[in-house]
């Protein structure tokens, strides 16, 4: 890992970054009872040079059948950052470049105890120790129930400085490292906490900071699994309102600025925000730097902790350019460099975060695989040591064959600069996808709807000519008798990336609209395409408004999912380009285009 | 696997068990509140040929960077079955027996699609399809909110048969028919769910059947971390009082039986029982069958749950015998037939369980290696069902490397034979730990004290004749003026197994008891020993009676902890013989007997 060493900025390093200031109110009863493992304290004869250890219950590692794990991995520059289209999607293959493998080996046994080995990254989680400054252990003591807090600052004292975290130390460290070159946290007392999977450290974030009866703000179309995780304890979502590009402050800003508990059943004003601001699930709408600033303030102002669920951070692929002449202007001739890669990213809330009240969740589920179970957690020294007592007590680390592979991947064979040399390559294998679906949807105009782009950047599918006048003179045009002849059924925003178009459907321009809930009719276009072999998600299901237990499966059949589309008659399908072919992309948005001619025919 | 089902005992299969009765009352609010991730309700198009599926958010295997995984592993009877003592520990090495291993891969793609494979081991959870009968479906009606209900009705009639199980298929077939072979359930509808790991396991399910202010009965001396995991939930531990042989079922009885909560600070009357029957942590103890059944018939008697917790059910060695030439006569010559291995084993809680209401938690820690984080719970649908809701919104299942890893071994590989071999080998190697340090513990004799064995299986230390009179009547034998001088000082039963030797330390023997507290004389002990390299674990850390917040880190100084000694003023260190060398226990043990007689000089 010494190029890592070497690409850190000095300018960074160097520069005079704040402490996170003490928001150890925001722990809630649950994180403040948790208990530090009873055999943490005896660390510090676990050191000693002579030392007969009878103490602990640890297997011996030569009874771990695994003498060596080995992996053949893709060339860090696999994937071309400079593709073409879709033509060349599959250049590499041919060309023989992305068939090349590196081959390593990870041993039982090394001589070099700071390397990967099975005997320790298959024992029970090794410890290790981060570079962290602040007086945050004094802070602890007001925090704490006075025993749990003398124990506490007993175990830390008695550790070689400030702090543990569990995971393997060459994974710890390169994510430490990754995490302070990539994001520039805007606090120096940042700490990263391995964790299982960005699902699981969600949920002990969100117990950890809220009580049962508390309220998580959350964007009017998230991920459900969150809203899943948080439910069960008693803490449910509160929907904030967005636009083409992400939620909106003013939306945050107007509901926190009139919030009164006994218009929301005596929930206390939220004190947590959960967003995912980049390429989100599932609008794909990506939050210009900006609009996070306001954010920040707004949070500052009502004094809110921001859980930024990140996983499309390194999918960002810029915007969509329809014009293939243009397109290819745009497109880098040579493979950008690190700096001029990690530019083209919006910053992160931790870089605008000046008092440690940001949370950020990263995962290797997208960047390397989701069966790793795998990501960290950045967030204040406090937090960090509660999320750590939550790890000790459920998942302890993630698993040790992750940690291990990934972590030797990542830290041993690739550094910093091979693993952004690869994330480079996969933020150009998306943004072919995203070309191709979008390319695809716009195509849809060859067959039986007109398209077109509107000022803000939205595409719009409108009905020909051909057919009838609409039923409702809401949907009239003002601009003459041409245009009255036409219905808008479909438009989108071309996401910057990521994984997901958000299909927005007028279900105002169908014909039944006046005489069926609307949520039928969107339950209906769902069940036709499928029928037709083609799977959306439905949007019902990502909705923060209807989200509770009656909208679990599909359910269009619930009684209250008529809020899961927009006051104007407006429904949502999800569609990802992350896994199918291109193929498959055109040949579903020539069904999509067919079958919703046919469903809005009247 | 072919092997696997030519083991299954037919007679078993063919056996007439019960299903499992409803319990569904036990299910916490938490429990009933969990919602099924919305996106499986369209499960029943995943299967469908053609279906062109835009609906997921799965990145595309060609970009997990791991083309094939490899492992050497270590032979299945890598390990003797017959080994005579310590000496010959390292034989195999030697012998180049334990060094043979066989080479196998995990590829990304492999033709058969039941084979373990990167692109869906390392995808996002894939789900497989269990055995499972009865109507607990429609028992699930009456359970859940409506809603809830009635989504996860649909859920599950959209599935091939009666539930899913998250998990890589192959791995949780093989934990299936192992779980059936080997333990037997006395049930006919149980069901195994693979999870990530013992504690996180325990975590989902004391908070799927307690509520905060519920009470959990535990072993009085157990393992801190699962009361750590219930604590802040808002459960606490009632501690069950133990004997040489585990808990008490007069003990379990006599407690229920007088509950009363104004007793218990409101606390109702538990329902929920954790313990650890086999080689318990960190007393040793090994629960007979007999002693099994009473405490079933009483879990019965007072609608209790029983979790058995049971990571060393495969290290039960057997007896502990001094004496060489009965040692080598007890010892087989042969390696034992599968048959006779299982049977060598006190049945599981499971076997005589004929109403479901056992929660088995299975690890593969000590067999494999801590760091797989993976194991498996065994319960009724109903339970099982909760616990897949609670793995989904949090862990999702365990990672995809260790499963993959283990998978592949377990169920490629060894199948269940290859596996029962391996833990025959497992099973020696520690009946060669636990005798190592027994037979040292009793050396301790040949330095400064006098070692016996009483009829009832303890050995006790006593002070040489030397010594000068105790200050104490109480410690006074009736059998004459030699034995008056003499002193008990240590003492311990020999385990059957595991990883444990619990030492009770007799202070009442010593000249400053009644000046002293109790606990400082703990303390002091065991500063000493670690300050001569000696680090066992306090008995403190493992009182369910003193646990809480102050009573985390090794914590002597806590005011109320002289509770966790007993009323006759022992004290006790637990010492493993898990991971330290021969030469390591001779030494340890040496010291230990030096330091004492020195300790308890008057």
């Amino acid at each position: 890992m010494d190029d890592s060493f070497a690409l850190a900025s000095p300018s960074y390093a160097a520069m005079d970054r704040p402490e996170s200031i003490d928001l150890s109110h925001h722990l809630s009863h649950l994180a403040k009872s948790r208990i530090a493992s009873p055999l943490k304290g005896m660390y510090k004869y676990f050191q000693r040079p002579g030392m007969l250890m009878l103490a602990g219950g640890l297997p011996p590692p030569e009874l771990f059948p695994f003498e060596t794990i080995s992996a053949t991995s893709l060339q860090r520059n696999s994937f071309k950052t400079t593709q073409v289209g879709f033509g060349q999607w599959l250049w590499n293959w041919f060309a023989g470049l992305a068939g090349k493998t590196d081959e390593w080996t990870i041993r039982k046994w090394e001589e070099e105890k700071d390397k990967i080995q099975l005997s320790s990254a298959l024992q029970y989680g090794a410890f290790c120790f981060h570079r962290c400054t602040g007086d945050w252990e004094k802070r602890m003591t007001a925090v704490l129930p006075k025993n749990g807090a003398r124990a506490l600052l007993r175990t830390l004292k008695s550790l070689p400085r400030a702090g543990t975290a569990a995971g393997l130390p060459a994974l710890a460290r390169f994510i430490y490292e990754f995490t302070s070159h990539v994001y520039r946290p805007g606090t120096s007392d940042f700490r990263t906490v391995i964790n299982a999977g960005s699902t699981d450290a969600w949920g002990k974030i969100v117990t950890t900071l809220c009580n049962p009866g508390d309220g998580v703000l959350a964007e009017e179309w998230t991920y459900p699994s969150a809203l899943a995780t948080a439910w069960p304890n008693g803490i449910k979502p509160v929907p904030l309102p967005m636009d083409g590009k992400g939620m909106t402050p003013e939306g945050m800003d107007e509901l926190l600025a009139n919030w009164n508990p006994d218009e929301h059943e005596g929930m206390p004003r939220p004190r947590l925000l959960y967003t995912i601001p980049v390429c989100q699930n599932p609008t794909g709408a990506t939050m210009s730097l900006e609009r996070k600033k306001r954010i920040y303030e707004i949070a500052v102002k009502y004094d809110v902790i921001i859980v930024e669920d990140d996983p499309y951070y390194f999918l960002q692929t810029g915007e969509y350019e329809h014009d293939e002449a243009l397109r290819a202007a745009a497109r880098p001739k040579v493979t950008e460099s690190d700096d001029e890669f990690l530019k083209s990213l919006v910053p992160s809330y931790l870089n605008i975060d000046y008092q440690g009240r940001v949370v950020r969740i990263d995962t290797f589920s997208k960047t390397i695989c989701p069966g790793s179970r795998l990501g960290w957690t950045t967030c204040n020294p406090i937090f960090a040591e509660r999320l750590e007592r939550a790890n000790e007590s459920s998942t302890q680390s993630a698993s040790g064959f992750a940690q291990a592979l990934v972590g030797k991947l990542l830290a041993e064979e690739w550094g910093l600069t091979g693993y952004l040399r690869w994330l480079k390559g996969i933020k150009a294998q998306y943004r072919d996808r995203r070309n191709t679906l979008v390319d695809a949807l716009l195509d849809i105009s060859h067959a039986s709807l007109d398209a077109r782009k509107t000022s803000n950047g939205t595409y719009e599918f409108w009905t020909r000519g051909s057919g009838s006048l609409s039923e409702k003179g809401t949907m009239r045009s003002e601009k003459g008798a041409v245009e009255l002849r036409k219905r808008r059924i479909l438009s989108f925003v071309a996401p910057q990336g990521g994984m997901f178009v958000w299909l927005r459907v007028h279900f105002a321009s169908h014909p039944e609209y006046n005489s069926k809930p609307t949520t039928d009719l969107l339950g209906a276009l769902w069940e036709d395409l499928a029928e037709h072999n083609v799977l959306v998600a439905p949007g019902t299901m990502f909705s923060a408004r209807t989200f509770g237990p009656g909208d679990a499966a599909p359910g269009f059949a619930q009684a209250d999912e008529h809020l899961a589309v927009t006051e104007d008659g407006d429904g949502f399908f999800r569609m990802s380009f992350s896994s199918a072919t291109p193929e498959q992309m055109k040949e579903a948005a020539k069904i999509i285009g067919d079958r919703v001619t046919k469903f809005f025919k009247d």
